[in-house]
């Protein structure tokens, strides 16, 4: 066997030609056809949000984000989340200002971010890491206080919901990630929520040039387009969601009960989660990359999410250290998880794991 | 009947899922699977070009341009494109300044570009507009002697070669669209060609996060990756390229004779076109407007392409009058154009035209 930290899920080709048939019929590949209108349709009702506007991927939201709220100077961040997160703030001419993370729940830590803001500052730019929420209400409260804007990196959060309603509908605007690695998909794909009127129709002209019509523009904008391939994807796998789900939440169980002895993700309370990653957290780094090397021995590669710390990228000037996050992204694997992992597969991760820390 | 200025050229859905099928097999869905190498394998070959990079669209290629030459302040630009290539410099944090276009070969008009050059130019981004090449060689000049770098929207220009070789191959960057609405496409998608290795290899960064392997990163990055769903069009489209451009060929050529009472765009000795657009330029905008409204009264859509004149958008402060693009924008009409436009629907159009202008 050879089993990845994720596999795409994949409906039946049949099933993604049928839907696609839609466009054929229509001649109609791209700029908002009717696959977009329905999949924005079907996951609005889903998750439970009150917009949502599907986008190329889940990067370009995090750009258009930041545009729409016009943010300059610095931007707080969380040092512990995939790259996108630091490099959007980067590419659209921001400073990321870096505050260390909860060493349980692995988002930022809010009783640090205070202490992190200047008269620079614009906005806090945090990960709900791995569908755990941020502390979402003390964000708020200090956002408020400081007059700084929100933006929540949702990239991992498909179907997440916190004390009762969608993690999307937190912040001044949310993101999400529906790249293949992801438990809802569309290949490339994303989207982007926002709390008001407003900032939907800035955000909608960000995506799509400015147009307002063929011959009128509204403000500013690129290119941020789902096509219908995309979306006809998105609608493929949408019936499998709840099996996707079910499954994934077997597999979790299942780690969670085996690895005890690990530090394990703590999911903060009232959150609906969505069992979308599992990391272990070891005691040391020579640990992980010694059970890294067994499992890939045995052809199974779980991967290092996410490492190395932000503050590390190579365009970031040097920072004081985080000590927190680099302590976690160094010593942080998730295993492999997805929707129909074997019990078998999972029995020989786990021994292994156990077999090579002598637990 | 209902005619557009295009029509998507679709291959059969079954192409297009016979080509899809090896990324069903292989579970890889995106990040430069085999068919995203199959694409620009064939693609290079077909264009004669010496590099390749498949994006998600044809805008991210000049926003990842613009980052990749390291571009500040000023750039040279002309007001005659789509909205795209203005709304990327601003997008980038660039200020475009316009210098006025050719009266016929409606690219920008290289005589009067030195004198728009300040100590802020950092380059130029120039269209060849409706694939009609820019001046290179006169805009090569005028950019070695005053140090700017060079970029060529050639969203229009899949398959145009100029003085011998492809027209991407001019510039220090040029970028290419393979939206539905090209002559080749993607459903959305384009690519970018840079003249040397150093930036193509920046420019791949730029493309994928700055991912050097999965732990690694050079340089900044953000996601403009183009996917399976996209390459497998593409795939399915290439067969399909010569008809197509024979029936464009057609197309131009029964216009070309019909309204030879209409100037028409000059296409720049030495060009092998591409029958991409057939834009007619009246001697009033009140003329294109009757004739306009004239076409869509019998379901025929032509377009303007490109009104408004770009210094006219929103987010442009006022800016000197620009004579010539403000007057062609205002003045040009681009006809319905496909490969299987029949000579029915042609004549249609032609009568109808000079019907309304009784010619």
């Amino acid at each position: 066997m050879s089993v990845n930290v994720t596999k795409t899920f994949l409906p039946s080709q049949d099933e993604y030609t049928i839907i696609l048939e839609k466009a054929w019929e229509k001649e109609w590949i791209t700029n908002r056809g009717s696959l977009v209108h329905e999949l924005e349709s079907k996951l609005k009702k889903f998750l439970g949000v009150s917009n949502i506007l599907a986008t190329t991927n889940g990067t370009l939201p995090l750009q258009m984000a930041i545009k729409a709220l016009g943010l300059k100077g610095e931007i707080i961040t969380t040092p512990f989340s995939y790259v996108a997160t630091t490099s959007s703030i980067v590419w659209e001419g921001c400073t990321p200002v870096f505050v260390d993370i909860h060493p349980e729940y692995l988002t930022i830590d809010e009783t640090k971010i205070e202490a992190a803001i200047t008269s620079k500052t614009s906005a806090i730019l945090a990960t709900h890491v791995f569908g755990n929420p941020c502390a979402v209400k003390e964000i708020e409260s200090i956002a408020t206080k400081h007059n700084v804007k929100i933006i929540y990196d949702a990239a991992h959060c498909f179907g997440v919901s916190y004390k009762g309603k969608s993690i999307f509908e937190y912040g001044d605007v949310s993101t999400c990630s529906f790249h293949a690695t992801k438990l809802f998909h569309t290949g490339e794909g994303g989207a982007i929520f926002a709390n008001n009127k407003a900032l939907q129709n800035k955000l909608f002209y960000h995506h799509n040039f400015g147009h307002k019509g063929k011959e009128a523009f509204q403000g500013l904008g690129i290119n941020a387009k789902m096509s219908e391939l995309q979306a006809a994807m998105g609608l493929a796998v949408f019936p499998h969601l709840e099996k996707i789900i079910v499954g994934r939440k077997r597999a979790v169980q299942f780690y969670k009960n085996e690895l005890q002895g690990f530090k394990q993700l703590k999911v903060r309370n009232e959150t609906h989660w969505n069992y979308s990653y599992f990391p272990i957290i070891f005691e040391t780094e020579e640990g992980l990359l010694k059970v890294q090397k067994a499992l890939n021995t045995i052809d199974v590669f779980p991967r290092r999410y996410f490492y190395p710390s932000l503050e590390k990228l190579p365009y970031i000037l040097s920072v004081p250290s985080i000590p927190v996050a680099e302590n976690i992204s160094e010593t942080i694997l998730c295993l492999p998880l997805y929707h129909d992992i074997s019990e078998i597969e999972l029995s020989t991760i786990v021994n292994c794991i156990k077999k090579t820390m002598a637990l």
